[in-house]
């Protein structure tokens, strides 16, 4: 996707080199950091550089096909590649298929753009349910940047815009983190998506307002029933959405359905720091980041990060296959 | 009510001087400002020192008092204090009636008593509904900082708490201008009131866990059939919570209701400075206050006040009369 006009992916393989654009440093800052080695590869990963299901797979799998054409000892970098981010199932699959490859850099390329590929054709599927003049509602960041290109829940959006469609996004600003403000409004500005950013508790009453036609967000994981557990918020989006009849579609790559999980209560929601809370960064008037306590000193915050939404107020699921109903989560 | 230990009401007059706490340092500043002329009283209600439609009157009937004190033109002082907030309705109630009387200091300490009691009555008629270990929801800042005393939607938690019920608050922070993490949170500590600030997304998951028994809010104005114009938000909690069957209530004096207004469709919603969402103010690790952008930079804001929550949402009204059902509002 675009950012100041050029066309970009998230992460990259040029040579034995990686590319990955340094997402700790976005909104504010634009760059790509290089990482000549495994080892490099493995830190930008565990230091967030790169975030996402399909990024994250992608980064892994170039990392592990740097250590062959390193000649390092491939064993051993795929433990060290493994521990950058213990729990991203998509960073072992796309270690072993490299691993176990005749062609490392060749399946590694592979990988990166089946997911892109996958995200393109979500965005295809998905286009199908914009209209002309629609305005679309959106929570956190399931765009390009969560993927290698195109993304989950923008990946629709784009579609359309590219396709001609007039269109306009709400972006929720998804607190505690702001992913909404930082990377959902970033995305969509260097893709000239006409949008506005809004305080996720201004949801509602633009939808009772008539002034939402759709909902798209993204998915964390996709339980066997349907139930999908996203960034914490969706769940509010979710019930207002069915309450006003706007249609609620989730977008994630069919890989995102856990079939082990039977249901949206056997989803741990991880409880994360109550700094994200208390605490926001941003840029001064002087163009430095600086971290402010925005809440009452000494009061304490509760934090959790997911929420799932129940399968039954989920109108369909966006996948590279085609759009699936939430019940039937067979596809 | 307490602060650092200490009973304040939010204005007062002692003398021919009114004090106000000045609620543009809190939370991070606790400061009780001297107006000793009735202009400097105007001041402090223009620069929002005082805030809240109680306070708000009875920092205009004190100003109205000081005038008559100080032997200046009445008509002139009443035009001016008239004009710092021209669409306080309670500011014209309490300037008037002091103007009238004929003891205008003794009727300006009625005014801020009457407020004061009025929101002691709400307390207790609400906290007939709390029960011992109740866990309870607000949103934004109905406390004791926003009228003379007690509050309207804290009043009930106050009350219950100093009767010896065990409650937690969970706090909505109220994005965008984060009255409920700001002064909520302050208010609840400085009475010892066990609670945590939540991300305004939290709401419906927590709900969903049955972590939620009961929820409380202010209103802004009423319509003559129930449906309450209140902070954005409002109407996204008060959907979430009809879903999950927790009791919603409203808490206001029973001035707040408008039958001139016969329904929400008749109330209008203030738009207000995108800056307010883009930006976000907080003290440093240096111990000022900067403010920060946290969004993405070029990226435009829609930045609604205020929300409608339909009647049918809405358990019941707790006023200082009484608990009303929102579908009747005669009382």
């Amino acid at each position: 996707m675009k950012v100041n006009g050029k066309a970009y992916r998230t992460v990259w393989l040029e040579g034995s080199t990686v590319y990955l654009i340094e997402q700790n440093l976005l909104p504010f800052e634009f760059r790509v950091q290089e990482a000549k080695t495994y080892q490099e590869t493995c830190r930008a990963i565990k230091s967030m550089t790169v975030r996402g299901a399909g990024a994250l797979g992608a980064a892994a799998g170039f990392a592990m096909a740097q250590a062959f054409l390193a000649k390092a000892d491939p064993a051993q970098a795929k433990k060290e590649i493994e521990a950058t981010r213990p729990t991203a199932q998509n960073l072992f699959y796309a270690v072993n298929r490299v691993f176990n490859s005749k062609e490392p850099a060749s399946e590694a390329q592979r990988i990166a753009d089946e997911d892109a590929d996958s995200c393109r054709r979500i965005g295809e599927f998905g286009s199908s349910l914009i209209r002309d003049g629609m305005k679309i509602e959106t929570h956190c960041n399931a765009g390009w940047l969560a993927f290698v290109d195109h993304g989950s829940a923008l990946a629709p959006i784009y579609a359309a815009h590219r396709g001609g469609k007039h269109l306009f996004v709400y972006v929720d600003e998804t607190r505690p983190r702001g992913q909404g403000a930082r990377l959902t409004a970033w995305e969509l500005k260097n893709e000239e998506v006409p949008h506005a950013i809004i305080a996720d508790n201004a949801g509602a009453y633009l939808m009772s307002q008539g002034k939402v036609d759709l909902m798209i967000v993204g998915a964390d994981r996709i339980a066997g029933n349907g139930d999908t557990a996203n960034k914490i918020g969706t769940l509010e989006k979710a019930i207002a959405a069915q309450e006003y009849g706007i249609p609620f579609y989730v977008a994630a790559p069919s890989s995102t359905i856990d079939r082990t999980c039977p249901d949206g209560r056997a989803i741990p929601i991880e409880e994360r720091s109550a700094d994200e809370v208390l605490y926001q960064t941003g840029l001064t008037a002087g163009g430095s980041l600086e971290k402010v306590l925005v809440c009452s000193p000494g009061s304490p915050a509760l934090n959790p990060a997911f929420d799932v939404t129940p399968a039954k107020y989920i109108t369909g699921i966006i996948t590279e296959k085609g759009i699936i109903d939430p019940r039937t989560t067979q596809i």
